[in-house]
């Protein structure tokens, strides 16, 4: 589908990796909707990636930064406004490692210099995104950045680990901060807290195949899915949803409102 | 603006009183994205009320209900379906009244009548409207319900009244029922919660201008108006939005997440 | 346990109907606590349950009251400052029923004359007790006002029914009339939200030991008792509490807080 | 008062700096209450503070301890299940510093090392004292663990700064761990969100006056105090709650659920 729905409108895209990336789905849902944008990822991602195709298929450039360093995230941003030809009207921040997870600790037996470099990497890395923009006004007005994250910051999932916290931490940037994009320069901030999503970082998870299948069986209107998410993102980035701001958006088939259903206990029943 | 988000979708409109409605701007703006629709109040509503232009300018029918009357919603339904040639994909619900607001009863001192009708047609209207539309099987799989609502459901707001009880009535009754018209007939069912809104209805509520501008005040990006609601609808009717259920979203210029402003507590401290 | 925390003070307990009774637990410690109160219940719950009992045990009196009529209620409170010698220091709301749940009405095909009954029953019923306690000036000050309440108000259990539509409106009324009863007389509103509970009542509620069983292996704690709610509702009572109002409250092993549990997902997964 | 709530329980109390700190107030009532425990503040706090007083007075030893260094929290947990003669029963996290805020750094000018300092002293030490409980099984059954915290958590407060994001992270570890030590160890986890209370530290915060009286006529029954917190901590500490956990608690005299109240209006529209 396409609604032109982003005629115009210029932004930058973290996160794509390859093709199961929600960030690169939203990147190509974004070119359909007529926008164009920078694409960024670490250096050390981008190795691994599929970057390059992405870029080719919705005609974009690449700016590599590691987003948890200004001096990165400065070079994108004006790189960014010379290559679109002018301010920024959409940001999408999808970043997220816990190197406790990578390496297998478990939530009570955490290494911090690990869980530091994990919040710096999946929450801070959004204040010094918005930092940026902002010092540089490089945003316009009614201009919308979007951060995704997930529910275990408000709720525990065990395998989750120290995500939660940074989860927890980033939706907090995204009012904190959104509320002086939005008085000082007419910017909204929101977070999409998506379902559980089968992409590569997410397969990473221990249990992740039966947490998807259980958060399917809870969810009314199954898990949402990154194409789902990517029209979500399209939606806060349209003028559609103008004064939407400082709030987590839950795209979860309604798993977040869920006390239990009927599949689910239908499942736990059977085997008790 | 218009994107053809809606071209080929039909729906039911309930609510429309005057230009000042959300369910009015609404209307128009479902009708520039390519939305057929019937447009629908109650008898008594509509006597007040200019909806004819509405319905000339969206070139829609009139059904008249009492939507708290299930003969009168059943012939909506069906009457809505014979007009619109098809299954329904969109309702919009945009109705409150509290008897106690407008003969000025305060809270501490209810008319239990009276506080007995407010919830039926503020809330009550709202499970009758889905029950019907549910037993009739008349809503299309990924059909869209929206209902309007208000932040007193969660917080204090002294002048709202019984008000805030039904609106948080009504917001249960989204997550009930949008549970099961999710699981049986892949149907959302949301409500948009938005900022005091000067509509015909909103300026009967007592010190209504004050509060208006105290919302005014708190919001980073300021309130929301009628047009903004009825954008954030077309977005919530819209394919953009498939697996958004049982959310209550508000449309708030960021209020809802606010603690206090740096206008507001000038605004108090100057007067201290 | 006892600790003389509700020494000199002086209550009305709605709703203990028989030993399994929440309100019967906390009627048996508010005795241990030292404080003396009047018990109520609806004449046709009296006729069923064991009320004498419990009021020989506590050295209590019982004044019949239907809870939805204003008449007993007045009666009620007048009565109970009468025996007690003085203003009240706490009440305790323990009141809910569905004529829908009851007669096995699904939550898509309610009988709305009964959903009327529930609401009037359950939520209400709040309100007028509150509203009589306010216009007779009957509460001292730092007097505490507590209704149990369920989870199903902020998310969806399917077999609860309209009691969830009930509850959240019951949690509204307390946040609204709390407010002007601390404003005005210094009095706090909460509502516990209590684990699912074996009472008799819970019983009734098709699937309950399933559920029971469910929310055990949920919640890192296992479900809340009759007994700590209980002991909760003391803590409320109590002047340890005296700046916490409007507050819905958690009495459940943590079950509100958590996404899934280990013990939960093994079950689910086994069972894939 | 006492009730001897506390009796037989050992402790440990982080954060006492002066007496208008609320762990000052707390480890009185600790003490009144027939608890027994160690006091702890860094060594910098303490050459600044008047800890000896209150150790004096409450019969308690102190141990120094950085509560960001593993090694000082392991010293602190073993020195002090010495000292009381067995495990701990309840511990109260009292720590909170941002140095952003204290050099003047607004939020949207962050200086990184700064932020990385105030999450480690204000959230991570809370992480860290709990890891090395668990890690030494130093926490009896239905022992209590509390951290005290701001509603900068969930709503934004311009002049609380980075230190809202870090209160966002320490809720979520109270969550995090609290799922493992309840399910784990039957010791529960809470947060207690307090109203702005003029400790020495807050009064560091820029327009704290201000704030303390806006928060005042916005709250039905007042800015709880320090002793409303020290009371509110005992009621969690006690066997009164025993099946509590994951929760945040406000004790803030209702201002968290509050739109606004008629005494901010009114302060509010004479200033229009």
């Amino acid at each position: 589908m396409s609604y032109n729905l982003l005629k115009g409108k210029r932004g930058i895209i973290f996160g794509a990796l390859d093709e199961n990336s929600i960030a690169w789905k939203t990147a190509e849902r974004v070119h359909e909707e007529g926008g164009v944008f920078v694409l960024t990822n670490a250096p050390i991602a981008m190795r691994m990636g599929q970057i390059n195709q992405l870029a080719e298929k919705t005609n974009s450039e690449i700016v590599p930064a590691d987003a948890t360093n200004l001096e990165d995230l400065e070079n994108l941003v004006e790189r960014s406004m010379e290559i679109l030809g002018g301010k920024i009207d959409f940001v999408l921040h999808s970043i997220g490692m816990s190197v406790n997870v990578r390496k297998g600790k478990h939530y009570t037996d955490q290494n911090y210099d690990w869980t530091h470099k994990g919040w710096d990497v999946s929450a801070g890395s959004f204040h010094k995104t918005m930092q940026v923009l902002y010092q540089k006004d490089a945003m316009n007005e009614w201009g919308s950045i979007v951060a995704l994250t997930y529910m275990a910051a408000q709720r525990v999932f065990p395998d989750y680990n120290d995500m939660a916290d940074n989860k927890a931490y980033l939706e907090s940037i995204a009012r904190s901060f959104g509320y002086f994009f939005g008085k000082d320069k007419k910017v909204r901030v929101n977070t999409i807290s998506q379902s559980p999503t089968p992409t590569t970082a997410g397969q990473g998870v221990k249990g992740f195949d039966g947490f998807i299948a259980y958060a399917e069986k809870m969810s009314p209107l199954g898990n949402a899915t990154a194409e789902d998410c990517a029209n979500y993102t399209i939606a806060m980035f349209s003028d559609l949803t103008k004064r939407v701001t400082l709030q987590n958006l839950y795209n979860d088939g309604g798993f977040s409102n869920m006390g239990v259903s009927d599949a689910v206990m239908d499942a736990f029943v059977k085997n008790q």
